[in-house]
């Protein structure tokens, strides 16, 4: 019930049909499912088996701390000892080896040193690109974001997988270009 | 952007805050980390490495057919083929190895021929009750759902991991004895 919260967790991407924003458990479904469905453009050596589950656990300390937006560089400051805060408090509540596994997953997904992280990271940063350049576009829009700094966002997909970065770069130039064709 | 449309396919289970409907990523996502944090009640020969999986892919024949609430009799007679309808539309939209690996993974959930599938199944059954019990019970009250029709519900996890039965059932007589001690 506690990670239910995840629910209520409120991104400031809007779903496609623009009447709700994404919240947490949303957002943390549809990776883990497009890490899945890209699998061929993950490298072989990444093992799918923990991709998957890091992908579930990634943003579950933001029942406490809260979604930091990718383009908040103030909440950036704070978000690392925010977080580390809540998941002291949320994996505490698991069995011991659960919540140690779920902090490790979290962890590692944090600080990008494996190959699974990587794939990973490159999955949770392409899943807005897909809902803002296919739906509204109102989240970009709302926040002031700048072609620039999403280009930012997604440079470390590159060395995940180049096929991957270039199609999330035409689906930027796409929506910035004011191309509507999608 | 097709598995996307999970988010709008709307449950009959009110969420916690008893103002939304539960929505199928929601609902799939939450069933995902449940198998992780409940793995302890697994016997050890279930591959954990298949169940996740299996549970994220187990509803998204829905975005085509629809949710059928657990206890709708009449809507079951027919849940078969339309699921089986809808999941030759959504997964030949993917690459042919992935494509295949969910629909196994769906007919795999259905068919609860293994141990991955019964465990799958059992987290899958207890889910809505936990929010029915730790909420607002509304989905149970609003469709006359009685505590024999979710017995029945949950026969099958008895055979799965009795803690796990006895778990589900303190909660269904609580809920149903009116006791809101929880």
């Amino acid at each position: 019930m506690e990670i239910d919260k995840m629910k209520t967790v409120l991104r400031r991407t809007l779903n496609y049909n623009a009447l709700t924003f994404e919240n947490d458990a949303e957002h943390s479904y549809i990776v883990a499912v497009m890490s899945m469905a890209l699998k061929e453009y993950a490298n072989s050596d990444v093992d799918m088996n923990r991709v998957i589950p890091m992908l579930l656990v990634h943003d579950m300390v933001e029942v406490y701390a809260g979604d930091t937006f990718a383009y908040d560089t103030k909440g950036y400051t704070t978000k690392s000892a925010r977080e580390a805060k809540a998941a002291d408090k949320l994996f505490s509540m698991l069995p011991e080896d659960i919540g140690s596994q779920f902090r490790d997953l979290f962890e590692e997904f944090d600080t990008m040193t494996t190959a699974e992280a990587r794939f990973a990271n490159a999955v949770d940063r392409i899943q807005p690109i897909l809902l803002n350049a296919y739906g509204s576009g109102g989240a970009w829009h709302m926040n002031q974001v700048t072609q620039e700094q999403v280009y930012q966002r997604i440079a470390m997909v590159k060395d995940v997988n180049e096929e991957l970065y270039f199609a999330a770069q035409e689906l930027i130039d796409t929506y910035f270009g004011g191309n509507n064709e999608l």
